[in-house]
């Protein structure tokens, strides 16, 4: 079914103990976009400025990714310098652009209105809900956000939450929003809020999701090296929504599919620097991978 | 069939968040001897000074717990003051006062060296080497250390490491013995030192396995509430021991089990101060844990 994304394309210039890149495609709609389309066709709503052309665009070609969304406008494209060391685990920026992203307004194409799942990633909480308002027939929709907006607009934050199904945040955020330290009373709190279903990313210790009386876990996949953890939060939601929406079912079950999906997803992507993994990616080594979280995880009673 | 553990006997006083307790029984072999004893008869190698009484000993009462190797030695018991705020995941040591352990000299009874099962708790490692040396017919060697020995005894306990087939230890000890951040290379270094089976645990993040190809993760048992996390790692041991003691059975699947029974030990073991809720807890307890940790981890593919 069809599966809309709302956020950011940019450039990113990074720098790990791994290499640095400079003006790579980067941005959260762009690893969602990407991630979820090996999974389901994507519809992208975002703004890019006069300085994105055809070898950008190129990236979306050839997979099911819709660019009606995609608007131009006149300026530059966001763009953010960042750098990580020691442990990975927390970017730290250096430079932010926002240029054409600033007066960012998002139009939702009249195709896209009839979108059935929903990503609002990680944009100021009253476009999130502008958004979410457009789109009347969606079957489940969820949101990304940052300290950033947890600080700075906590009262728009908690209009937009309580209009979501779902929040996809990292541990940090969610002890942030709720004031609680433990990670089973912090969600339970986020539940109250609005999202009936709250999903934790834990970085390298993996993630958790919360539903009902269920709570699930699955490890971070062991890699050797973390080459760019830059995009990792939207490629596990890439891969997180793009299974829901190509199954079209939401039970318990198929919920914690959808988050070893996400987890093998953001697996790929901190491989290799910006997209670069994700690009030459098969579904092949999706499903190999999915095999191998259910080799780390299993036991028999 | 039958499991030895050598370690300390201590009173601790500990500080919390949740509260305070002083003089409480603590101390490695006391933890693991009293979970492990669920599973398996526990043999129990340790001194106690002239102050431990009839009171103490009742812990012991009751349990599949043999005593014999428990040496009274002229002087005071070993004590232990620390305490624990925000994350709980670090006690800070106040103080320390060896007392009889000073001169602890390991001595295995007869009826002892037979012992199938061993667990070398965190002591001195030229003191875990003279045990394990004792014990030829040992089927299952593990060990465990800490900061202080990896930093003052590095030597030492590279030989102990040489002869054990199992080290239990924590995420940053595991780095520190390795030289390497990244957990999946710091567990091949270390198994090149000796240990054929590496288990790292994670504290709230749960623990991992490393034995040949295999890498097997369970995760912490979410708790609303961590009580007192003293004696976590002991708990976490004797439950993973007990199991592998029980069946008498080395084989992956049993070690992932192991991995899980740890778990479930140490979450209890966290619940409440001291060894209060190991005291009244009940093997319907435990595998009704042990259930929920496979409801927490998996998936159908």
């Amino acid at each position: 079914m069809s599966l809309l994304v709302v956020g950011s394309v940019a450039f990113d210039s990074l720098k790990t103990p791994y290499g640095r890149e400079d003006n790579i495609l980067g941005g959260s709609a762009t690893y969602f976009s990407v991630t979820a389309s090996f999974f389901a066709p994507v519809n992208i709503v975002a703004v890019v400025g006069e300085d994105f052309g055809e070898q950008e665009l190129r990236v979306f070609f050839g997979r099911q990714i819709d660019l009606q969304g995609l608007e131009r406008a006149p300026g530059r494209t966001f763009r953010w310098r960042g750098e990580y060391d020691g442990d990975m685990n927390q970017a730290r920026t250096l430079e932010t652009q926002l240029n054409v992203f600033e007066t960012f307004s998002p139009k939702i194409p009249k195709a896209y209105v009839d979108s059935r799942y929903v990503f609002l990633g990680n944009i100021d909480p009253p476009l999130q809900l502008e958004v979410r308002r457009q789109l009347p027939k969606a079957r489940l929709v969820a949101c990304d956000t940052m300290n950033y907006w947890i600080q700075r607009k906590p009262e728009d934050l908690k209009r937009t939450l309580a209009e979501v199904d779902l929040l996809v945040i990292n541990e940090g955020e969610a002890r942030m929003i709720s004031g609680i330290d433990n990670l089973k009373r912090a969600a339970a709190e986020i539940r109250k809020l609005g999202p009936r279903i709250v999903v934790v990313k834990r970085g390298e210790y993996g993630a958790c999701l919360f539903m009902d009386d269920c709570i699930f876990f699955a490890p971070g996949y062991p890699l050797e090296q973390v080459h760019d953890p830059t995009g990792a939060g939207d490629s596990f939601a890439g891969g997180f929504m793009g299974h829901l929406a190509r199954t079209g079912e939401h039970s318990e079950s198929n919920l914690r599919r959808a988050l070893v999906y996400g987890s093998v997803m953001a697996s790929f992507s901190v491989e290799e620097f910006g997209l670069r993994r994700l690009l030459r990616l098969t579904p092949a080594e999706i499903e190999a991978r999915l095999a191998e979280f259910k080799s780390m995880t299993h036991f028999d009673v």
